[in-house]
């Protein structure tokens, strides 16, 4: 998934479409050496748990955020798979005029889907379940495609929600 | 320098003004052990050189993308400060309609400037040299203030160029 999305999003800046990157991984580092004549070496260190999502942009002057999460379910996405403070903060973005989704891939049903935080907001407010059910996602979700330089085409549905919501 | 701009951006989070984060430090993991009980142990891993800038986020709809820099000198910005990639990074945020800018703290003078990313490209492309004068700074940078809650108050300059651009 990571793999396929740094893919898509490295020809999406070849071909000048959006500038969006991935985060690194968030360490908190504790001890670094200094060998002489090279670099510093970190020795001793641990994965924090990130504070916001994993890629964020821009895209036609719109700010772009969003959380990429698989799935080995063939029938739901368990909100449990999304930290609190990760929706919090694509709900934040929400509401700072920014564009939020969630990418979800279903790896055993070989189907990967974006889903704008907007609806997801909406379906949590009127839902005390856990998690989103996949035939929820088929119908508030949008199906993405695959292009052969970008394997999770995902700016294409992107670009047809803003489309949409612009008309 | 990035402890005052981590506490301005909590502070413009508590107040729901704008969501901006500090971009995690790229770090390339060589090793990690799993200790029985106990969260996974780097053990070896390396600095990365940044691919793009350390704070990225929205303000009032827009896209924020800026990297902050200290300079000991007390007459100039050198460019040799700024990696290739962030200013390829910064160029490519503008020309996707984000706001892209440099903070600058000159240390000695105790002063912090804002420079609007548009001023540098046009800068550059006047001019071969390897910096950006203090005076030329003062000129087209705007200075930052200093609010007790936010120590690189850097939104109010922010919302001062917004609003003067629209206009």
């Amino acid at each position: 998934m990571e793999s396929d999305l740094n893919q898509s999003n490295t020809w999406y800046r070849i071909k000048d479409l959006a500038i969006i990157h991935k985060k690194p991984t968030p360490i908190q580092v504790v001890s670094v050496s200094y060998p002489k004549r090279s670099a510093a070496k970190i020795t001793e260190a641990y994965y924090n748990i990130p504070s916001t999502t994993d890629y964020c942009g821009v895209y036609k002057g719109s700010y772009i955020d969003f959380e990429a999460k698989e799935t080995q379910s063939t029938t739901r996405f368990d909100f449990s798979l999304l930290h609190p403070h990760q929706y919090k903060h694509l709900n934040q973005v929400l509401n700072h005029g920014g564009i939020a989704f969630l990418i979800v891939r279903f790896t055993r049903l070989k189907l990967d889907y974006f889903i704008n935080m907007v609806h997801i907001i909406e379906f949590r407010s009127n839902s005390t379940r856990a998690s989103l059910p996949l035939e929820w996602i088929k119908t508030y979700g949008l199906a993405i495609g695959f292009h052969y330089k970008a394997p999770c085409d995902y700016l294409k549905v992107l670009n047809q929600m803003m489309t949409k919501e612009t008309l």
